[in-house]
């Protein structure tokens, strides 16, 4: 394990990489030593504005930051040496080409869920399969919906209480900055293929689940809500499956009876709550409305796309370059320095949930 | 039975009456006394400019309409001994209060899924229960959502397949033309209850139906989307599934392989076929990714609103009254006369349907 902190530099900022940039910055045995892209918008001003390091992804950005007066550092290839490792947050199929450049400098890589598994060859959750991941020279941490889910049904997997999940996704139908019409207006689009990809996803990670997911994109930007019906091994409690959820991380409880009612109300909270970009990183479970019937329960969740796999790319980080070599560790380290909570609002004890069914 | 054609009156010319109004005069063996309102808006005046006979649910109403210059015919109650049947479309809450009024005059009523199942003590979908309708003088069509589950279970339970069925439903926000502030915006609202209602109503029709529902408010305003985790009692093709629901009145495939990919596309097929008020009376179910693994098949089909639920309010009015005893004569009469179609887009035969799971 290394004394000195884990140089980080975040290839791609946009929606994701400049969360993972912040987060880097957050912990202290990480060191961002910078952030690189090929365009010269607004984002990597802001970025220069904040006093981030630039590096232009290619020789063409590197001419055009000169020009924008942006002083870029350099080269990110050049540079590549001089790090422990690149979280990649750039578009789907760019990346794929990347991961050989890394591998050339002899640099590890965290690339993210756009990318397949065969890519990497390992999907990364970090309540799941920290071990693993030590020391290898690259992962993938899944997608938002696929954290959620891992996370969830690892859940109940970790309790002995899983036997099967059949999922509802009601995807956002762009992210809320964007008017570039690849929205949708008054509809709901199915997918055209059941299963959606999100169940086979989360099997990269937990081969053993039994899950099938269907999704459908709808008229809103604010996130996704997950509707599941899950078969148990046994009949149990609400409360048995609350402490299971409680028992596992970054899944926090919301409540309807205190107004947080659908999904833009929780977004509101987390900007209330002081949070950076309003980022909520736990899977939001509608504690109340969960329900047992017999060896059954339903529920719905929330899960805020644009954040939620940051915590998880930092856990990826420390256990490619091996500076934590428990779990656990990492992810109590990294919960506390981005604030992660366990409960969002103040919420009486589990013990005293009786069966409301 | 009757010679003559069966006198139904209208209460209540909304979304769901004035529908009912022009389905009445569709059929052959029914007559349209009137419809009968307590507002005389545009809805009331369209209704006149059709030369419908006007009556007055109150005597304010009758007033108004008379100012107004609608030359109501007169009070509702002054003609219900007049009429066999009152197809009750009142809102919610008067129409239990309106059951009284119709028993004393000895005239028979259908109300809709907005009314208690204990209001009438039956609940009606024409393909599973029209028998048990015959002569009752009052029965409760069963609300949209209801419907369609009625029919798509009930098409698999006929078949024998049907084991257990969990279904989620993304329903509109409020309907077209409203623009009173009742709609979300945005974001996705899940029930602060599971299951939603239209398990346990579909239950009022079928008791032994394995259903769970949970149900979910989106921001938009074209009908509603379900989609359905099924378990069969045994292993199926998708040929037998699909077999299964064409067997079922009132169930038509859509595809997204000839571009209805979403609720809005559906509903302009609607207005391209010619339809009234671009209406989709069937079960709108996505053949394409309908998918069976093993003994659970999964699926989405569209639920219009506004219109599923005419055609049953039709058969409803012929079973109580007696006039049809026999259901699948009375669906026949119905769907000739309206225009129910069993496919929208001519496709190929079932059997060339081979398995792609």
């Amino acid at each position: 394990m290394s004394e000195r902190k884990v140089r980080v530099i975040v290839n791609g900022y946009g929606v994701i990489g400049k969360r993972i940039a912040d987060a880097v910055v957050a912990q202290s045995d990480m060191e961002l030593v910078g952030i690189a892209d090929v365009v010269i918008d607004w984002r990597v001003k802001v970025a220069a504005e904040k006093g981030y390091a630039i590096f232009a992804s290619t020789p063409e950005a590197l001419q055009a930051m000169q020009e924008a007066g942006l002083h870029p550092v350099g080269l990110l290839n050049d540079t590549l040496t001089q790090v422990d490792i690149v979280a990649d947050a750039t578009p789907k199929k760019v990346a794929s080409a990347n991961l050989e450049t890394y591998r050339a400098a002899g640099v590890k890589s965290v690339f993210q869920g756009g990318e397949k598994h065969s890519l990497t060859g390992h999907s990364f959750v970090a309540q799941a399969n920290y071990a693993t991941a030590l020391g290898r020279d690259t992962t993938r941490v899944v997608s938002c919906n696929t954290t959620s889910i891992v996370r969830t049904l690892g859940a109940l997997q970790q309790a002995g209480l899983l036997k099967k999940a059949r999922g509802v996704l009601i995807r956002r139908a762009t992210d809320p900055w964007e008017s570039d019409h690849t929205g949708v207006m008054n509809t709901v689009v199915p997918e055209t293929a059941i299963p959606s990809h999100q169940g086979p996803d989360a099997q990269t990670v937990l081969p053993d689940l039994d899950v099938v997911t269907l999704a459908v994109v709808a008229a809103h930007t604010n996130s996704h809500l997950h509707a599941w019906s899950v078969e148990l091994t046994r009949s149990a409690t609400k409360a048995e499956v609350l402490a299971a959820f409680q028992a596992a991380p970054r899944i926090a409880f919301l409540s309807a009876g205190e107004g947080i009612v659908a999904l833009n109300s929780t977004v509101e909270m987390m900007s209330d709550l002081g949070r950076p970009r309003g980022d909520m990183w736990e899977v939001g479970l509608w504690e109340d409305s969960l329900t047992v019937k017999g060896n059954e329960v339903f529920y719905n969740y929330q899960v805020y796309n644009q954040a939620i796999v940051v915590p998880e790319t930092i856990d990826a980080i420390r256990a490619l370059t091996e500076v934590e070599l428990d779990g656990a560790q990492s992810i109590a380290k990294t919960d506390r320095a981005l604030g992660l909570m366990r409960e969002f609002t103040p919420r009486r004890d589990l013990s005293a949930i009786t069966e409301r069914q």
